[in-house]
């Protein structure tokens, strides 16, 4: 144990300094490697397989659903930025500009895409001549990048890897109908693969995508109280439409413009699965997306027909789990640490005795819980046991989120909470954008999101006592 | 016929114009669509699947000989690419530079990586120290850019998707044996997947990769009879660990350099299949890489029973193949037509007397025979026809490689072939670059590679007489 406290006692604990501690998790857990590209990332092995396992399980979920996938190019000349007025505003103060190719200065500059709504209109607007060419149901898995001024692994880098979906209907409700659909795909994502409940809403306004008419979203919330904006689906109307010149041929024989919509996720999810299930000794991985399911650790190894069995029943389990063994000359404590550190959900431990008595020990890395089992159930106990990990996190994440959720019915109230207690701040608004920049000054809160499931807390907005129109969660956020 | 003769007449034939018979089975396939970012590619749903088809076959080949994936980021600062001098003289003058992060002047520039080996040095730099560290096998799918001048889909654009792996070894003759692996590796996948048969030999001095003490490749003769240098695999010694100061300490307890590889396949293979396999109605799809492996066409589908009985098969085949089905109101003549310019291997027709008859007629791509197949018996059937259709594609390509091979033993000789028959020319060298200079000058033609399989044509230099080394491959080349 000695060795394993020594491992333990390299991170800072989330308690003393949360920030610290994630990124001690980032380092230790070997997600992120060094790069002297400042604000970028260099996604090692193990944090690459997280997001591998991650990409297919979503890009299954959208093929499922009539999605392709495509590839733009990754610039955007300037004339095609500046298109649409709002998003061209919401972007180029944070774009990367290329300005010369080779010696030569470009004709035009172009930037390294933040984001490819502009490249899909102009892709549209030469595909698309009839109502029988749409819908275009089209999605890409490439890297964007934003010019942050504060940048942390994961949450905030200045390149990141993302999907981004993009479609195009005939009509709006349709639009609307798949900008919810993708919601959902991504809500039912984080809850049944990353094992974190969402809460499903509408952005305000102010808040919402540049360009879009309606930003819904889904917020998750971390172990230190912050919220972590998730993933996001937008309908855009017919307004890229129009400034781009995009038109169709309708079945009334008259040219109209089509609606749009788009929808991301990016490796700030592997931010929000490190912050909603880690703890103080390292990752904790929910299976569906941990690169190794079980690592098998021979006990005494050294020992006749330790190693035999070992490598025996790794290669047996293989058939329906991830799973590894680490046969190296470390000591067993340090074995434990590594794999703690790592995340691996389930820990099979198997020695001398083990082997006499026809058992193994399994242990949780969520719980820590031993298991005996039997060599001969192997099949049945690990995916059960898998599946509790999944739903321990879940639950522990859960029973956080609603230990953390605060109402408040004045403004006074607000801010006590917001001072005092980190965590999503329940409230009613008017709908006014100076209430919501006014919580920003006073109480240093945003608002995450115009939840799907309303209540009526009070009848009236929480700042100016006007007539409420929803209730809002707040709250800090990354 | 009448509508097939129509569609077929819509591409220009390849006997006319090569280059316009590219470009037009590139559109009518959907394989590219238009964009206003001059030089580079907006891939298209089909012509990404074929991408993804390739993606999944060889990460699969490079995680069977252990390798992992990573990410590194997509800009190089310039004083890092500035690091190894021959690597820098050979890629500075094609970069794109990204000069601006927002309304703000870089402090120093940055290039879009051309190529990654300087950011995966200063990523080795940092995570190795003693030879337990080694060797780390790497690999990424990403995007790279090199500014070139004249630009065509596939073969050559300014973005373009590719996958490079780098590895890093305790000594020269683990990497050197990483390199040749490597090449092997992309021989089988265009051999067994591609169905194209390639030339595996050593690059030139002059032909290498810059940075690179070997560099290893493939060579495919495409429909014209010019070369595609279609994968290599660069064995760099310890030139870039020198450079970049990455050092390891030794199991003699000393500090040494660590040995370096790297090597590349982009969607230029998409342009070397199109080239390889196609003909004057399209496409012609491998299986292996084929999105749609068989097609499903309903006849005469208004009369009762037909499109069940065409769903219905549709559904069973895709438990063995990757099936679609076109009930579309298109006529049957525009569908044969449609699925032979996309290049789909076999054609499964289904009408009211093959049903009466318990049969179907199934068509081959490449070659239009046609087969009665009894409905009983589409297991055995059509992966027999999927893989006659391989076979065929191979040999086809392996005849005409054969048949466009030409040996010279004299300058005149090699001259008169250059000018007036399109192929390979094999021919004995010196080993000196003048006389490689001489040919390009004089013939027009570069060299291919030094292949592996030797022969001695002759004991003397095709160019100026003088005692042979090798026995060399040239050609014109893509």
């Amino acid at each position: 144990m000695a060795e394993q406290k020594k491992m333990v006692a390299e991170i800072t604990s989330m308690e003393e300094d949360f920030a610290k501690w994630y990124t001690d998790v980032v380092k230790k857990a070997e997600l992120i490697g060094y790069t002297s590209v400042k604000g970028c990332m260099a996604i090692r092995p193990y944090g690459y397989a997280i997001w591998e396992n991650m990409v297919s399980l979503l890009d299954s979920a959208f093929k499922k659903t009539g999605h392709k996938n495509v590839c733009m190019p990754m610039f955007i000349p300037e004339s095609l930025l500046n298109k649409e007025k709002d998003h061209v505003e919401g972007f180029a103060p944070e774009v990367a500009w290329v300005t010369h190719g080779g010696n030569e200065p470009l004709e035009e500059r172009m930037c390294v895409r933040p984001t490819s709504e502009t490249l899909f209109c102009d892709y549209y607007a030469n595909t698309i001549q009839s109502y029988r060419d749409l819908p275009q149901l089209l999605n890409q898995w490439v890297s964007v990048v934003r010019w942050e001024k504060t940048t942390r692994p994961f949450l905030r880098s200045r390149e990141f890897l993302w999907q981004e979906g993009h479609t195009i209907h005939e009509t709006a409700e349709e639009a609307i109908a798949e900008t919810e659909q993708m919601l959902n795909v991504y809500a039912d994502f984080f809850e049944n693969s990353l094992a974190i409940p969402v809460v499903k809403g509408l952005k305000t306004d102010k808040e919402k995508f540049a360009g879009a008419e309606k930003t819904y979203t889904i917020e998750a919330l971390m172990h230190d109280g912050k919220a972590l904006q998730s993933g996001t689906s937008h309908y855009f109307g017919d307004g890229f439409a129009k400034a781009f010149g995009i038109q169709f041929l309708g079945r009334d024989n008259k040219l109209h413009h089509p609606f749009q919509t788009s929808w991301g996720t990016t490796t700030r999810m592997i931010g929000a699965v490190i912050m909603a299930h880690g703890d103080n000794n390292g990752l904790v991985l929910p299976p569906a997306i941990a690169p190794v399911q079980v690592i098998v650790l021979p006990i005494a190894q050294h020992k006749e027909g330790v190693l035999e069995k070992a490598n025996e029943i790794k290669e047996r389990i293989s058939a329906f789990c991830r799973a590894d063994i680490d046969d190296s000359d470390n000591s067993p404590g340090w074995k434990f640490s590594q794999y703690e550190m790592k995340g691996v959900p389930l820990r099979l431990e198997i020695g001398p005795k083990d082997i006499e008595n026809n058992q193994c020990v399994l242990v949780r890395r969520d719980t820590r819980e031993k298991y005996f089992v039997s060599l001969d159930e192997l099949e049945t106990k690990i995916p059960e046991l898998l599946k509790a990990v999944h739903d321990g996190l879940y639950n522990a994440c859960l029973e956080r989120r609603e230990r953390m959720t605060y109402v408040a019915r004045t403004l006074e109230e607000l801010k006590d909470i917001a001072d005092n207690k980190p965590g999503f701040i329940k409230a009613m608004w008017c709908g006014d954008v100076e209430c919501e920049n006014a919580l920003k000054e006073q109480a240093g809160v945003t608002s995450r999101c115009i939840p799907f499931e309303q209540e009526c807390l009070d009848e009236n907005c929480v700042v100016c006592g006007k007539k409420a129109k929803h209730m809002l969660y707040w709250g800090k956020a990354y």
